[in-house]
């Protein structure tokens, strides 16, 4: 994003976040009428928004079953290399995240907000809770504790002032609710992002000169 | 991949394509047989199986519709920046490359072989084939093309030997059966890696300090 941009993005984060019995629309709203109007688009762009989230976090599950149930283990039980996850394990990993990460965390705010920092993740905890079951198993599981996740989150009823409640990451410092719950949503992309590639990798000779074309094959997985 | 992995790869691939009435699976046992049999994991793991071409592609319209449809167009209708695609773009270019490019050019392969080039894809195509329609549209046509193409693969019932077989595309060269299949596949699987990726960026802001964790909004596109 070009520097004028990103400045005006955090002029309007800032605005969000002094607004603390509005929300994001009316603070893009305030911004504007500053003489910003070329860019609403991207304050829109950027803005937090609940039902934004809740619209991935229900879907994740369903599209990871559709994807992946039935599908033979050439694809699903094969990794990238040493130290890396098959889609066996990245499903876990959702799996685990939602037990023991989002919501925990998102309580940990509401609760004690930053007196008391959140758990550290245990990385490798979804190795000991998928241990012995089938991917099948798993991708039913998803759906069940996901579902569980969205009906705790929608019970909440968090209005815009709770978005910006603070808390503890025992590694990233202070961060807000809507921080967490954004990054919720976009740790679903990022392993539908990573099983696309730890997938497509299983190929990645087979396709021959078509290699050059498929971008996918070309990910680093970016140091994650 | 290694270099000495990369080797054996390579002789396996060379032993597919001598094998004119077998199949892959005996191509490797053929170079096992002559004392690589630490190989064999490998071996399988690039060998081309239409059986898992099929299981992909036969899933990909249905995992697309269980993530997008009915999600706020601030997921679908957002782009990653100038001259780039949105999800609602990335389901019209997989619709029309299921109509114009994949059975298209194993048709031209298996009438012509070599002798007459395949047609250039037109990139901007599926501008004009989507236009006026939503993305539900798009999801429900997909659903219906793609299942057309798997039946008339089927329908060819295609084996080892043309696997084999080889046509001109007209930037890459000579390609087999086998490398545009696979390709198909892995296309499914770079479209959904790019998807991912664009509705991720959309809050690659709102995330706050997070980003450092989320690899997906470190991806460049690898230039696709």
């Amino acid at each position: 994003m070009p520097f004028f941009a990103s400045f005006v993005v955090t002029n309007l984060s800032l605005a969000g976040r002094k607004e603390t019995n509005g929300n994001n629309q009316r603070s893009t709203f305030r911004v504007l009428s500053d003489g910003f109007s070329i860019f609403v688009a991207m304050g829109t762009l950027t803005a937090f928004n609940l039902e934004h989230v809740t619209a991935i976090l229900s879907r994740t599950p369903a599209s990871l079953d559709a994807l992946l149930r039935g599908l033979p283990d050439f694809w699903t039980h094969n990794k990238e290399g040493k130290d890396t996850w098959t889609a066996f394990d990245i499903v876990g990993h959702l799996i685990f995240a939602d037990r023991t990460d989002w919501m925990p965390r998102l309580r940990r705010i509401l609760n004690d907000g930053e007196s008391v920092p959140f758990d550290p993740f245990d990385r490798l905890g979804q190795a000991r809770e998928s241990q012995g079951k089938t991917l099948d198993q798993l991708l039913t599981e998803f759906v069940e504790v996901r579902d569980g996740c969205i009906k705790e989150l929608q019970t909440l009823n968090l209005k815009s002032p709770d978005f910006e409640r603070r808390g503890k990451h025992p590694a990233l410092g202070t961060v807000s609710v809507s921080e967490l719950l954004a990054t919720w949503a976009v740790h679903d992309l990022n392993h539908l992002h990573q099983l696309s590639r730890v997938m497509a990798r299983q190929y990645q000779d087979t396709v021959g000169p078509f290699k050059a074309y498929l971008g996918v094959l070309h990910c680093d997985a970016h140091g994650a």
